[in-house]
């Protein structure tokens, strides 16, 4: 068991959590040496020591040393609840923080973000069809214990490291540039632990792409989208810009065909034939939409309804490229074919990865990079540690494929697990080391339900097929549209944002979408 | 004349067009060289030449030479209609806007904003009783021309300096920290200008209120401030947080007693007593909120409307205390009488004063530094520009006080100069050196319609006495704040506004606050 002990990889999540900040009161290489694992002995260290402490490692890395003095939730005494800590605010643990039984179990929840993002919907709020408000649900809302019961909590930090051993999470302050605070650093012991910390977008390691495209998982990527646009559509109207710039400026270039490239490509050639038009008419014949896909678009949905897509978004003035993207500049893109194509904004979805965090994580992994599980979402190598989500795929002994990054497998999963710990937690398994000879039920079985994807101008496809190849209903057009925004309005969690998404598309419809550019 | 043709104070406009940004292709004292004045030979100048005129400036400022090569929109032609060039996008010039008359003229409006903020709702933004949008209004949507007619723009740009020989504006692209453009300068020729640009807040030149202090102009301000105040929440719950701490991150500190302070006191007490009680009670008790002011709250207001105010503050918890702010360090402020203030989130609201832009134009300026003006707004040293709302005041010799930096003021003025415009259009003076001859008709007389502010917790203040010395009604209370809400909500300019202002404050009275913090 101590193997799985040693659970940080020091250089590339120090890197990512460091990445634009300061250090706090100690160097980076210090700090490993100070957050480094296995420290079952005195649970604290006087500065000074921590270069000892260093050396120790380099020497012999699975030594017992003093550990570096953090402030501690510490663990839960018996007669207390269990507690379970997950890592994460999206789909997956939001839907398991949601369900989990607060007469059993105390939660805390750590994570960068105290909202949970409506990702279906984000691309509507690029163009400002829907606010951004509308699609950020606070974590505290969807489980209120969070906020009121008093011993759960939820911390706006990044977890840097597990120590399994210690059933213990070392935790960070977010840096927002924000320099007035030093980043704090603590930790929070455990009971059991759920990690769904989701995953990155993939860049194939394409040269350019961080620097210079968007991406679209986040409410802040959304808005950063928005100001580049209507950037660009003021800066288009400037005396003395050159055609061929103002056609550099106001062309959009997506990648990646998949649904929320699609989504994304016809919300904006939506926001173009309905407000650019009238709101820019000095420019509105120079903006273009450009989707580049290295294969299909909707390569997941069945043909009928990938030749609707195809058709309507060539209709909607979409153009629609085969290409391979092979380097990105600032101000275009060189395909394999060594075409140049000038763009003023870049948005890229080409699907994602395993993050910085779960790659640091030596766990044994699922094929593709993510932690690997059981049939119950177990990380089977070690005592009460959860994945689900994104960020989680079954082991390959388990027999069974990696699931999509979806939402729809986050949430199934996330409901899955609710029950599974209700189980646990009435059996008196709830405690660390405790659950060892709890039944677990039936193990958690994926049956997909069928996709959706909006295409823009009241159209959308609905597949309710369970698999690629099997049979099933298919829709496209305006109704598969009043069923995609029914379904996603059922879905939106809390009364409040469900009527603001319900307004903002009644008023989007009414007056137009508003194009005030807040910095 | 010309003698006022030299209008650019280089060394402090450059220095604030610059700041934090690259320098385009000239390096900022080249730049002067090539900006500066009285162009009326040759209208380009080669690069390699503006060395040459940089030492012509040295030698003899008045003198004639070649500028710099900038795209420019070209003055009207003969039968084109005039061009008035508005700089700015805060009240005055908007109600302006809203008016002209585009029959008669063409509209340019540049201003390093797309909308207009609707201040007096700005403080109930910080603490999401409204949202963001509900108080930007695009400047395209208060005046429709700006977009759709071919002569009429908006450029999203910050004025850099004024060539009133020449009737041209010399702009500058804004820079977000975007460095995938290069900044990108242009000009534009005018018939007549429009100045208000408006006031920065006033500093004193306290040390270390710039670098720490949160002011509350802008709807980037309320965003800051509502993530501050949101972090600081978050972060007084981490384990091991010392009681200090907690107390410091949550003592949130207003400075200046005007209308603004005091709302944004009673929204914060209010947050505080409706939310945070319910949704952070783990550090409920620790949250408190100070007003510090020099001599008294709401000077301007009658007395017993001050009384109330102070009673009602502080039975909501502000504890209000007078005071002189010496210092302000990163997290404490060091009083004039040698006592420390330690806090978490601080807010400067104690009025405001005149911009880097207008102290850099030697045009002459009234009491108190803004743009000299004569009762018809004109500033009379030159012809064809007019200056109004806070970036103005009345010249000395007009024997008139410099009026209130008042959002009543401003849009009063702009009410104004829509006529004055209109008369002066309809007797053929709308182009360039051409209305010396038209009469103007009644000069601007202000008379005060009254003053209002909410105090938090439905209650409000109305005053409607004329001025601060004069007799009417006032008022104190609910009936006040149902005064406050009814005649803003009528005064949001858009009814979409209207509808979102409206359906905030709905939601916020059934769902309570939102408490998402985007970054």
């Amino acid at each position: 068991m101590a193997n799985y002990g040693v659970i940080f990889n020091g250089s590339s999540v120090d890197k990512h959590v460091i990445a634009g900040g300061n250090v706090p009161f100690l160097s980076s290489d210090r700090m490993l040496g100070g957050i480094y694992l296995g420290n079952r002995g005195m649970r604290t260290t006087p500065q000074s020591q921590l270069a000892h402490a260093q050396r120790i490692m380099e020497e012999e890395t699975d030594s017992e040393y003093e550990s570096q003095r953090y402030p501690t939730l510490e663990a839960t005494k018996p007669g207390e609840k269990p507690r379970v800590v997950v890592l994460g605010s999206g789909w997956a643990a939001c839907r398991f923080l949601k369900g989990i039984d607060t007469r059993i179990y105390d939660a805390v929840c750590i994570s960068p973000r105290n909202h949970m993002v409506f990702t279906p919907l984000l691309a509507s709020t690029c163009v400002g069809t829907l606010e951004f408000r509308s699609v950020a649900e606070p974590v505290s809302q969807i489980q209120k214990a969070l906020a009121k019961d008093p011993n759960s909590y939820f911390f706006l930090a990044s977890c840097t490291a597990v120590d399994t051993d210690n059933h213990e999470v070392y935790c960070r302050t977010v840096d927002d540039g924000d320099s007035s605070h030093e980043p704090y650093q603590f930790k929070v012991s455990y009971d059991k632990l759920v990690i769904a910390t989701g995953a990155e977008p993939s860049t194939f390691s394409i040269k350019g792409v961080k620097e210079h495209a968007f991406f679209l998982r986040e409410v802040t990527h959304a808005q950063e989208i928005r100001k580049k646009l209507l950037l660009n559509l003021m800066l288009s109207q400037y005396p003395g810009i050159s055609e061929e710039e103002k056609e550099r400026l106001l062309h959009c270039v997506v990648i990646g065909g998949g649904p929320t490239g699609v989504e994304f490509s016809g919300e904006l050639s939506d926001f173009i034939m309905r407000d650019v038009r009238h709101q820019y008419t000095h420019v509105k014949n120079y903006i273009r939409v450009t989707l580049i896909e290295a294969n299909e678009i909707l390569s997941s949905f069945d043909v009928g309804l990938r030749q609707y897509a195809t058709k309507h978004l060539t209709k909607c003035g979409v153009r629609l490229v085969r290409g391979v993207v092979k380097e990105v500049y600032p101000n275009k893109i060189i395909l394999s074919d060594g075409s140049e194509v000038p763009y003023g904004l870049l948005v890229w979805s080409t699907g994602v990865g395993p993050s910085e965090f779960v790659r640091s994580l030596n766990f044994p992994k699922s094929p593709g990079g993510r932690i690997g599980v059981d049939e119950w979402l177990r990380v089977p190598s070690v005592e009460d540690v959860f994945a689900l989500g994104d960020c989680a795929g079954f082991l390959e002994h388990v027999g069974r494929p990696v699931l999509p990054a979806l939402a729809q497998v986050a949430e199934r999963q996330g409901k899955f697990l609710v029950e599974l710990f209700k189980g646990i937690g009435k059996n008196n398994g709830g405690k660390a080391y405790s659950a060892k000879d709890v039944p677990l039920g039936d193990p958690f079985v994926y049956k997909h339900l069928g996709s959706m994807a909006s295409v823009g101008r009241y159209k959308a496809l609905v597949d309710l097929r369970e698999s690629k190849d099997g049979k099933g209903l298919t829709l496209a057009g305006f109704i598969s549209w009043f069923i995609w925004r029914s379904a996603y309005l059922t879905r939106v969690i809390s009364w409040r944002n469900r009527f603001y998404v319900a307004v903002n598309w009644a008023t989007t419809l009414v007056f137009g979408r508003d194009n005030s550019r807040i910095e």
